[in-house]
């Protein structure tokens, strides 16, 4: 019922979407109706890659989650690259891992202590997707503070060989998941809602929307900033990784009220790190070729953000409890983060 | 015993600084005096609060040590407010958070350690009281970035609007005291050493003694600092948290030493989270109405001694162990941040 | 066997230092014949160490393991500073924490991982270590902020006190490792491999050679860095650790191969501690003496690895367990880190 809506209403918007641009309609309007749209195709996206890896088996489902589960989010990001937004690229990729351990972790475990208590989960996987968390945060950290401290011309080859150690990180990330006895903790079992084919083709055609509605959305950043004031990077911080990533969101705030943190902790943290090793390093080698190279020097704001949200993450993951005001604290944290940036 | 040469000395000391004043015996002994004065009126107004609670029961008694455990400190920073000493009161926000987290839980380790040995203590009550204070942490550094990478006119809206998220978290926090079944982890029951109006009485008294003293010793800071070349840095950071907190400070020590570390942590930590949730809010409030608006961005010293301070502590208290030595190197820490402030 | 080669080729790196020296061979040639030299002294060092620890009992073994330990290094930092290299000197000692907790740390996760799969340690030793290791990059780090802050004349005083304050914390730790019952986690016993007073002797010789070899060794870099462009911040923080310290390294990569990861930890936490507590103070207090002050002033990059460094090892050592991913992982922040600083 409500999947049959959600499919009804992405499509109506994606449609929308080319009206809209059609009939020349305010930049807003655009923006919102391309938002809107981006939210349903990320989410039919997960859902295509879902139903593909229950008919690969749960090895490659995990690899196919790990792969595509921000596919959305870097069709966005490589769009907004072409157009030359490296602020809005850069921002976004910080957005979206802040966004992940301060938003939807604190909603997580607002939501679910309210509703079961105090909640236990396994210090051990909690703590590996720390420390993980915490690796990546210093390996984006350190070309920025380089990039700083030697304001010379060459940092570009700097960026692009610490992006080659991100992505050799990441194809060791995606063996440990296939050499990992369980995979990644995956949801319950359950049917493949499509076949085979169906969800290869809704995943092509899924992909290929996604793609052209990014287009239309990116395409309206650059005006909206101008007209309204509001600052590159606070669309990119906290904008972008919403529209990207809401329905993943969604989805780890319910099991979370379900009561399974461990699950709940893997997509929050799993998609922060994915970010980092996957995205970032496909932008920063894309951007050569897109005319616009992508160096990994991030905003001071933007950094210390980061470095908020991870030790903040660590240090309530490492006691293995949850509290729903410390899921309202992280959430408080995610607030005053959007508030630094939106004045920005 | 020891009660009555207390109320007796802290007398004594309050009638000193009246006179002391009208004698205009010379500024540093005037400062000593109404610091001394101030340590006593504190632990004064700390026994009123708790016989207060006795009688209240343990909820209430809960809240009221949340609300009026920092109360002295409070006071103390909105006269130096009023006065103008913006650099003061910052400071002292700051040093009362680094100052509970590694003198008073560094002295309450050593001492607890030399006495005990290794002292173990909930990984869990532990863990969200450093959850919590890296999250605040965060909450207060974030508008200083801010306001040192955008040097614009307006951060005064965004150190508001912070200040009420700040707010907001610390009534959470008041109601997360109330609903969990066992208030906050209250001192050993015994009898409530006043009668109810006594309590009230003494609460009122004690407010209004510490006004008073308060208005004396912070009138005392700017002339100290011009004749004896110590830096406001220094008498925010150092001698205005010690005052306001050592009678606290002295407790939990003991209650190490008594093998009660979950307790003492709660103290040294339950009070940083306390000064940065209630009386920084408080201060950036009063800021306007006082004719001297309170802008959350801190010295860089300041944070790097608060963000080496929250994550040191976070380290100690997430493994459910302590020892004399841990302790000690907590409080090195503390007398080499007490060295930079006071070259500062 | 392998001893006895080892012995025999250190003799003959050693005869070849002076050789080279004499030929007047190319910067390049002396500079890597006297690493490799300082490699094997250094290995020899540490085996009279621990032969002469055998025959004084646990206690004192522990003490002279505590002392002697980074002793080659000690002598390599004070030909360099003797040369008034202090950027070479304060990156080495940047470099050798850093190095000990990503790289050795990273390969011991790595090898040990790979073996044995998922490693359980110690919480509480870890722990520890993990504290005492963000106390003294903290101590480390706050004379830096306040020496950019307080761009003045008279910070050299202030890194005196708090090398003052750091030595005391050596004296302290020494006096918990004789307290302690098991001293400090040990090798597995067997015959000390010498006589008393071989051990002695061989402690002697070795020492002298390791002296009359840095000083060639120091030498080479100045030459070294301005002909072939390497930067003096890379010599510090990369190659002077891993000549002082590559023997120890093996070590503890060993160690963790043969699935003892607390001694292993030990090894890698226990040196970056060492060498902030009694190398960096000694150094403190020579510098005057040999007319090089030094002060405790890091570059922005230098103090943003340690952080990183810190906050990523307590991170993997809270929760007690760790998987090849991860070692790899704190291999490839070193990588990272190691770019950043080659390019500066």
């Amino acid at each position: 019922m409500f999947g049959k809506m959600a499919y009804g209403g992405t499509i109506a918007l994606t449609v929308g979407v080319v009206a809209v641009e059609h009939l020349h309609a305010p930049t807003l309007v655009l923006f919102a109706v391309a938002a809107l749209a981006l939210v349903g195709l990320a989410w039919v996206l997960g859902q295509a890659t879902e139903s593909l890896g229950h008919h690969a088996g749960p090895r490659i489902g995990g690899i196919l989650n790990a792969t595509f589960g921000n596919a959305a989010e870097l069709i966005i990001t490589i769009f907004a690259l072409a157009e030359g937004l490296t602020t809005v690229v850069k921002a976004s990729i910080i957005g979206s891992i802040i966004g992940n351990v301060l938003l939807v972790l604190g909603a997580s475990i607002l939501l679910g202590g309210l509703k079961n208590g105090v909640q236990s989960f396994s210090v051990e996987i909690a703590g590996i997707n720390a420390s993980m968390l915490a690796i990546v945060a210093a390996a984006l950290s350190l070309p920025t503070i380089f990039a700083v401290t030697n304001p010379g011309p060459n940092p570009t080859n700097l960026s692009i060989e610490v992006a080659v150690v991100m992505f050799v990180l990441y194809i060791l990330y995606l063996l440990y998941i296939l050499r990992s006895p369980e995979g990644t903790a995956t949801a319950e079992g359950g049917e493949a809602p499509f076949g085979r084919i169906a969800s290869l083709l809704l995943l092509f055609v899924a992909t290929a929307a996604v793609a052209y509605v990014s287009e239309a959305f990116v395409g309206a950043i650059e005006p909206l900033t101008e007209e309204y004031g509001i600052s590159e990077l606070f669309v990119g911080v906290i904008l972008v990784p919403i529209v990207g990533n809401i329905a993943e969101h969604v989805v780890g705030v319910q099991i979370a009220y379900k009561n399974n943190m461990d699950f709940s902790m893997g997509i929050s943290l799993g998609s922060s790190i994915q970010v980092a090793l996957l995205v970032t390093p496909l932008l920063v080698f894309l951007g050569p070729l897109l005319g616009h190279p992508l160096r990994l020097s991030f905003t001071t704001l933007e950094l210390a953000a980061l470095g908020a949200a991870v030790v903040v993450t660590g240090f309530v993951a490492l006691d293995g409890k949850s509290n729903w005001l410390e899921g309202a604290m992280l959430c408080g944290v995610y607030v005053i983060a959007a508030l630094a940036f939106f004045f920005s």
